[in-house]
This record gives C-alpha cells, structure tokens and sequence, in this order.
C-alpha cells in the first residue's frame, strides 16, 4: 500500500497495480518502484507526491460503514492511558475498525489488540480494512462480547469499550486487566456514563473520571486571528477508571 | 523499577532495594521478588500493591524542574499525526524529560526519539530520567538546537518543539522530515504560534493547523451530576502543519 | 447610598454618616456633600473617589447569606428573553436577593419585580438588602412558592426559579405568564434541567432550550496573549422556555 | 405593532392593516381589536395567535443589512455592566440597529441610548428600524464618531463600540463616562483586542477584562441527553474596562 496527495492535498490509497485517476492512468510499474517524496504523473500530465503513509491516512480512506470515533478522543486514551509499545488492548465496538487500526499502530508486534463485534457484517467490512495493512498484532472476535472477554485474568493493559451498553461487561473487563491497567468507556450521552460510572464503582475501579475532549481550532486569515466560528459541539465522554 | 500503590491510591517507585516508608520498611527481597498484583507490607504493617507500571506514573513520580506538557496534550499530538511503533521522532525543549519518555514508550525498540536541549542543567535531569528506565530508543543531544538538527534529510515523522522561539528552527524541521511527516507546535501564547504559523507556510509547510485541546470533567456526587466548576483554562496551542 | 473606592480599586458602601477605614475616618458632612467623581480624604490621608453607583457594586457589597446567580448569568438571561424597562417578572429562590435587586434596577419604576422566599431569615436579609436601595419596584412574600403565584392569568414577561425543585411551580408558572413571555430554570445540575424541560413540554411550553453560558477571560501580561490558565469550570445550566 | 405566531412558532409583525399570509388574509379590523393572547383566522382558516412583543422578537423580524451582535453577547454587556432603568449609554458601529434598540428598551423613558454612525445607507435601515418601535429615548448622529461625541464630559454610564478601529475613540469615550462607568468593547479579532486593551491601559481605564461568552446548548432527545453536536465555535471578544 502507498499514499499518493495531488496537488491540492486530495489522499489515494494505491496498490502495486494500475492507478486510474479523473486524469489519465499512472502504470504498475512506475507505482511498484515509487518511494516516498517521489512524483508520480498520468499519461495526462497530472501529478501526485508519494508520501508516508500514516495510520489516519489509511483510517481517512478506508472503507466505513459508520461513524468512528474521533483521532482526538484516541489522542486523549493514548495520552491519559500512557499505553505504548507492546501494550496489550481489548476493545468492543469497533464499528469499522478505526480504533482497532490506531491502537494497533501504537502497540506494535510486542502488543496485541483483540477486538470483538457481533454484527457479521461489520466484521467483514473491520476484516477488509485490516487485510489493507501489514498489521499482524490483530485478534478479530465475531461475538457477544457480553458472554464474556476470551483473555487471561491479568492479562491486559486497557479496555476500550464503544458500546451502547457497555456496563454489561465492566464486570468481565475488571477480570482480565491487570493491576494498574485502565479501562476507557466512550459513550456519547450523559445518560450512559452516569450508568458506567456507578456500575465501575461497584465492580472496584478507582480513579473513576468522566471527561469530555473538546478541540478548538484558531483560524489566521489576512492577519485576523480567532478562533472558528463553526466548531464541533460534542463528540462524547470518555470515563476512565483503573484496577488498583 | 516498580510502582507500589498504598490504600489511598499515592503511588511510589521502588528500586530493588528496601523501601522506607513513613509507616516502617519493606526489605529488599520483597521487593526483588514481587509481581504486579502482589500485596507487599511494612514490618509496620502498612499495606501496597505493586501495580503494572505505566509511563504516565512514571513521569508523574521522576524529578521535575520545570512545568511539563501534559498527556492530554501528548495525546492530542499521537491522535492528529498518527505516530506509533517504529516512528522517528524529533523535539526539542524537553524540560524534565516528560514528553521525550511519552513518546519513547510509544515508538518503540524499532522507533527512535532524538531530544535536543542547550542547558547543561536540564540535560542532566533528563538523562537520570532516562537512566530510571529501561528505554534504548532515545538519542539526547546537549546542544543548540537552531545550530540545525543531526538528522538526515526525509528520515523522521515528527518533529515535536516546545521552545519560546520555534520559528528559527522550522526550516530545518522541513529538511528532516519525510514526505507525508508532521511537525507539532507546542506554545502558551498567541503571539507564538501568529509567528509560528506564518513560518510554517513560508517554508512550504501544508495543512497548518492550531489547535486547543480542552478536557473538561464531569462529577457525580450523591446522584447529582455537573461539570466540576474548577477547570483549567488553558494549557497551550499546538500549531500542527504537514510535509507534503 | 455612595459608592467609595480606594486606590487599589476597592470598593464601599457609604451612607450618610461618619466613614471608618483602616486609615483614618472621614466626616459625615465631607461624605454628605460629595458627588461622584470627587475625592474624599480621612484625616489620616488615604484618598477615595466617589463613583457612579451600579447594581453590581451594591449586589457586591451586600449581605449576603449564600451563593448568588452570577451576572453573566443572569445577564444571559436578560438578553435572550429581552426583558427590559416595564416588564413584570416573578421569581423565587432569590438567595440573598441579588437576582431581584438586578431585575428591579432594569425593569424600573414602570416595572415589577416579584419574589417569593419560603425561609422567615433569608427574608430578613433580603429585605435589608431591598431597604439599602431606592426601589419601590419590588414585591417580596415570605410563602411557600408551590402553594402557588398571587399574580393574575397572563400578567407575566419572565418567572425566573433558582430552586431546588423547580417542576412543582412551572404550571402556575404557566397560568401567570402572558402569551409570549418566558420562563427561565437555575439548575446546577444534569439530573435537574432533565425534570425541568419535561415537565415544561408536559406543560405546553415552547421553544424549550437549556442553556450553559461560559465565559473565558484573556489575559495580556508583557504582550503575551493567552486565555486564563484558571477559569469557572461550570456555574449553572438555565433552562429557557416560552409560552406562545 | 404586533407579533403573531402560527402554529410552528414562526413570528410574524404585523401593523394595523390587512395581513397578508401565504394562506389567506386577516382583515385590518381584526388585527386593529386583538389583544394578547387572541388568536386570529385568515379567511382561508390558517391560525395565529397574539404575542406579548419582545424586543429581540422585533429585532429578529426587522431589516437587516449586516450581521448583528448576538442577544447573549448582549446580555453578557448587561449582565456585567449593570445598566437598568435610567442608564445614559453611548453606542457606535450598530449595524442595522440591534445593539441600540436592545439598550432602549432597557434604559427606557428614564435613560437614554445615542448613536453614531457614519455610513448614511445604514443611518437610513436604523431610521425604519427605530420608527417600527415606540422608543423616544434614542438619538441618531449621522456622524463620523472619530470627531469627537457630541454628549457632555461625565455624563454616560456605558459606552458600547463594534467598531472596526474602536481605539481611535477611547480617549473621548473617557471623557463622557461618569466615574464608575463603563466601557464594552466588540471585536471578532485577537489582534483587534491586544490594541484595544492597550489603548484603555494608556488612557486611564481600570479593571481592564478581555471576555468571550460561549453558550453551549443541551439536546435531550428519546430521553438521551448531550450537548448539541454543533455549536458556534465564536461571536466575538468583549472588552471591558471602567473608569475609576
């Protein structure tokens, strides 16, 4: 897989095969010999820059069937969590399998991500975007996580949840994290998190915070300074809590 | 290095050696012998759990000289640039060390942080920071860092400043980083990134970027729900912008 | 009553009599004669300037027994239902009488202010507070505010409730209201604006809208530019709705 | 004048002769005799009933030709300067007239609002704008606010400039307030405060604040409750000083 940008920033995903563009075709063999910061151009003229390629290119244009869940609200896991390098990850409701692919990407082959899904569906759509990278640290589940995570007591470093009900498995999650590791629950509505926050006090989490991440952008246009005036309002909570 | 929790959740690292604590001592073969989830106890009788250390505990309990970035805002830079295992990464204004070990943890035996920092007296700190690990990716140069980086051109994915005067040092940023790389901004003012942002462009930079990262808390209390009325107003812009 | 403030910007209530300060006193006669903008000295030499006196200096200085609704707050609420010179408003849970004395200074003598106030000793100190002023706007009544209004059918613009359990009153609030006049709800909780806009659609009120002002102060210190690194986290959500 | 509203809440003035809907009319007399609360029929049976008019009904309903400063920034001004009944406010830059009939209907017959503005096209949408109201409190200067205001040393409670260059005025703006007045300052722009606040230093204001109001708004919608996924990301900054 290599990411190509053309002139006015627009990202294509291409594979060592033929590349047809709106303007003309770029040939196999000048896509299997490109490396990063070449050029490559059409039989029409139009030009596209190999870049590296990042795991939110790939995410950006990979095939979706759903919303997912922001690279700022995985920014805020990552950073809050201080999972890295062969950290060990649970997650349920990948949806297309963006934050299985981010986190994936930051726990390397030393780590693993098991993933579980119980729509059929959407495992194959999750399947097809894994089979688009080089990852192997992956383990995709197709079923109810409710009947129970298939990982060791111990044995993780964090559970990620984006499920609508997600206070059925805190229990079972308690179970496999190891001391010290952390579970993060994303839920859109005020109404779930106050749920998960109790139902994670029953079960002997500590440190049980609920945070929202908001993102302001600053724009500069003719040297005028302020922020957007369009902003995302909300994308969600996220409640933490650890095994201590 | 192992991190101990008391029942009211203060951690402490303990090295192989006996720990003193104000309620008596625990003895070093304890120590050496423990595993995360054991209970270990003072010949006083005061109680800790060793729990599965966490970078975040670590830079929270490592010697401090200066304010540091905080993993929110860590987390923000890791979620929008899509680094992980097996990135190269540059920054600079290090402070104690905290983002430097953030990142190290993150990128892993096949990744690599290169840190650079002009006061004699930071460096040391960071380096008995870095000794307190078990970290082998990390590169620290006590040097200026507008003399220009060590790095060879197109080799690194991100470039990370935290420095009162970024701008003289990004176009040296541009000749190291990858097609495809990012640079990351960080700075308390407005007045900074204004310059910042206009430096970035100048030098060819694309999608610049800033952006405030914002986390509120929500609190629970005796079935009441409200957003905690302290917050952190601000704690930096991080101006982003991309080699493309 | 006039309004004194030193040279560090703080400010007094003076009345016609004798004024004691840490540094000397000035006489009953000087204050008697002075108009704003004069400067009144003790005999010992500290300087105050007499100043045009606002609503929010004497709110400021008043007794006061309890929190108050904040004037950005109750700002807010002035301009979204454009309440102004001679309308009518009720309200209830008045505290120390702030929001009252605040709406009595705006709607003025061809207005009416109404406040309810169950508790005998928060009406006490409401009433000193009223009989620190020149208003004759004002109706104070020491009832049970869910025993009902004493005001007729449709000769309300703005019922305004600052009250533990505001749902019991809103279809009274209703009754008094003139069609197109609003209500608006003081909750500092989730759980409590959820039961408000529910029992105000069960009550027929429209354009049901909760609110959550905020406000951010910048600060510019040695021209650099940024927001408050502290700032109110949360003062109240007010829920607004409109009998049409 | 009256305001009426169909069954979808959508406001419509209405002045004492025939009105014409998209379905049907209402006979002059008919409008002529409604009163509060009365409920209206086109000959076509399409139903409206009579509001109580509020002003920002009547500013949302009149002649724009520009964007206007928002009811909630509005507030803010009101909420934190105190101005009421009575209150002697200067204002420049109003655009269509908004910001100058919200002030008239608070200051009322006691108080009154002047106003400057230099384009005459605009000069012309605010004459119609005041004439559709009953307001006799208002003064309105064709005039380029730069030479100078006409009113009287010590005489203005408020100030209020949405003004492109509001700093070419503060000095004279100094001069008309009373002592204890204040002065709000409108800018979308950083760069616009970070002058203005200086200007104000320069010129003797104190309690220098630069504010920025945000009203996040509430969704509960099937009983799940959150913030609205959008929300305006920024009006603009508030600058406010006083002279003491």
């Amino acid at each position: 897989m290599k990411v190509i940008v053309d002139r006015k920033n627009r990202k294509y995903i291409v594979h060592d095969k033929e590349f047809h563009s709106e303007k003309g075709l770029i040939p196999e063999e000048d896509i299997v010999n490109a490396k990063v910061g070449d050029v490559l151009e059409t039989h029409l003229g139009k030009k596209y820059t190999v870049i590296e390629p990042n795991i939110n290119d790939y995410i950006d244009l990979m095939k979706r069937n759903c919303s997912i869940v922001l690279p700022q609200d995985l920014g805020l896991i990552t950073g809050l969590t201080g999972i890295g390098y062969g950290s060990k990850i649970v997650e349920s409701g990948s949806g297309a399998g963006g934050s299985l692919l981010f986190f994936a990407n930051i726990v390397g082959p030393a780590g693993h991500v098991y993933s579980y899904e119980i729509r059929e569906d959407f495992i194959k759509v999750i399947q097809e975007n894994i089979d688009g990278t080089d990852f192997n640290n992956i383990t995709l589940y197709n079923q109810d996580v409710t009947e129970g995570f298939e990982q060791e007591d111990h044995s993780i470093d964090l559970v990620f949840l984006d499920l609508p009900k997600p206070s059925e498995v805190i229990e079972d999650a308690y179970r496999i994290l190891k001391t010290g590791g952390f579970i993060a629950v994303y839920t859109p509505y005020i109404e779930q998190f106050q749920i998960v926050s109790k139902v994670l006090a029953k079960n002997s989490f500590k440190h049980i915070a609920i945070r929202e991440g908001n993102v302001r952008e600053i724009e500069i246009k003719n040297n005028k300074t302020r922020p957007n005036t369009r902003m995302p309002g909300h994308t969600g909570y996220i409640t933490f809590a650890r095994k201590l």
